[in-house]
């Protein structure tokens, strides 16, 4: 070998050098869509739960699936995916959004929701909303059709009826279910003399519930939505992190979509949503130790309960909860997954 | 020298190296307190404005700090100095804050504010205040003698009466410079065929404005608060970041403290606040570079104009902001600035 040889030889060992080190990563294989929904995290035990109770949750949170998967599937954006799921949970009375959710100390319903595409990094969210029939799309109207962000009460609504959203009386909400919690956590304030502190003092079970619901779609494009009627008996206005783009939801493109469910007030303080996309873009975090470092380390220091839904770009589904359980669901072609109790990542 | 000398001093110049790598970093002092204020950005140009109104604008950024640097030197907490100084401001009539803010569109005035301790990661925000004489109060009530973060519009007034704060009747907030500025809005809207979109359309020096402050205390505890009137001619119940936690507010010991001012729509969507601590946390960025990219880079990429104010636990101060101006103001023992115009780093 001559001196050229050598130096071609010696110059292609450094190429296999340079490669093995940047760009021989295996690769991954993203799917062409994925979607995971939840429906609230808590004391969710087995020993409050029926077969039956058990059956209609899972039942519920397939046919949510269902519909999103189906969007995704016909090449529909993750935007609609998650809108659309996120009406379907609250149309449904067995979860705590839309129809079904809790009762304000009042003995009405406040609802919140939020929805944000990962591709323009817009934004809607509405607290405080009374007779809306679907919080989320007003929440999508917000971001679509005004110049704004965030609108609440009256002034939400108004916006929703100048948009032509379907209205309800606030008693449409109503569920024997939600009322008797919402009875039973009076009961509890009167036996508390902590007024105004105490109130929190409740188990779990009624403590919380959210649905949400994040997607990636055939396109790369994140979304995520988020709507809550908040904590049973909750009052002066009370907002939780269901509304709060940061805090219950964020979507951006490239990096991650969240939606949070758990002590919103705990959610808000640390910026949950927005803090899981941080720790991966800055931090170079994965989905799977971001989500955990928050849910299991972070939030229980600080004393807060819940869990959260979180995709990547690359198609990672990570749903991770502190609580005793969280509704929960994924699908991504060829496989799915339904589960309330066991830790399943 | 024999083999020993000669690894001993081997092993030495070695030491030196990593010294020089590791160590020997030039020490920061850390000032005893630092304390910095806004009062809102936007287009302040130097031909919008008499003499006689800066020197106006000046002197009220000079007695706020005043009032915020007498707390801190004399060992009072940076909350207290952050709630005192956003208090006095929101007393101003100069500021877009408490008397002085702005109308919405029905000629009312509805309040955001939110105060956060960097100790504690606690937090209380109010949004769509109409009655009570100082939000920034309320905020800290709610944070102090509620189990929430987060309480809007009657509710929320409903705590602060429990909670025994000073109300006033709507009407008390008005100032002629600020009906003025609505009366001009509302015109510019009926100019503007694009109903519910065009009313952005406006000078910017009628869209921002906002107050704020954030302080490093002798314990070397961060605290921030922030509290506005919002937009000129806001409907629909509109929130801006200021009463957002991670928008327009975050506080976190050991990280930084963070006031925000400008389009709150662009300020939500990247969770302004928390994003510059997340860029120090997780990025290794120091305080300027976080609020550089996000101030010079990020937001105008999206069209986002303003400002933020921001310490960190080292006291550095750093108060970027995109647009012609921002008044705005610092102070640490033996030193202390106060701007509007030119942008001084």
């Amino acid at each position: 070998m001559n001196r050229y040889s050598i130096s071609g030889f010696v110059l292609f060992c450094q190429y296999l050098i340079f490669c093995s080190v940047f760009s021989c990563k295996p690769k991954t294989d993203v799917p062409p869509y994925v979607i995971a929904i939840h429906g609230g995290a808590g004391t969710i035990g087995k020993k409050n739960m029926t077969p039956e109770r058990e059956e209609a949750y899972k039942q519920a949170l397939t046919e949510a699936l269902d519909l999103g998967e189906k969007i995704l599937a016909e090449g529909g954006s993750a935007l609609d995916a998650v809108e659309k799921t996120v009406e379907w949970l609250e149309n449904n009375p067995l979860f705590n959004a839309g129809k079904g959710a809790v009762f304000t100390h009042e003995g009405t319903h406040e609802l919140d929701a939020s929805i944000m595409d990962g591709k323009t990094l817009a934004a809607g969210a509405v607290g405080g909303v009374r007779t809306i029939r679907n919080p989320i799309k007003l929440a999508r109207k917000v971001m679509e059709n005004s110049p704004h962000v965030f609108l609440a009460g009256r002034g939400a609504e108004s916006f929703g009826l100048l948009h032509g959203l379907d209205t309800v009386s606030n008693s449409w909400f109503d569920t024997e279910h939600r009322r008797d919690s919402w009875q039973k956590a009076l009961e509890n304030e009167r036996q508390d003399s902590l007024h105004g502190q105490g109130y929190l003092n409740q188990s779990d079970d009624i403590r919380f519930g959210t649905v949400g619901c994040v997607a990636l779609d055939r396109n790369g494009n994140l979304a995520a939505a988020t709507s809550t009627g908040g904590m049973t008996n909750k009052r002066w206005g009370r907002l939780g992190d269901s509304p709060v783009i940061g805090a219950g939801t964020y979507a951006e493109n490239g990096v991650a979509a969240v939606s949070c469910t758990g002590d919103g007030e705990y959610f808000i303080r640390s910026a949950v949503a927005y803090d899981l996309v941080a720790r991966m873009k800055y931090g170079g975090q994965s989905l799977k130790q971001a989500g955990d470092a928050i849910i299991h380390q972070k939030l229980p220091a600080m004393g807060g309960m819940g869990g959260l839904i979180s995709l990547d770009a690359q198609g990672n589904i990570h749903l991770p909860f502190n609580s005793e359980g969280m509704y929960r669901a994924w699908a991504k072609p060829g496989s799915r997954s339904i589960n309330i109790f066991e830790s399943f990542n």
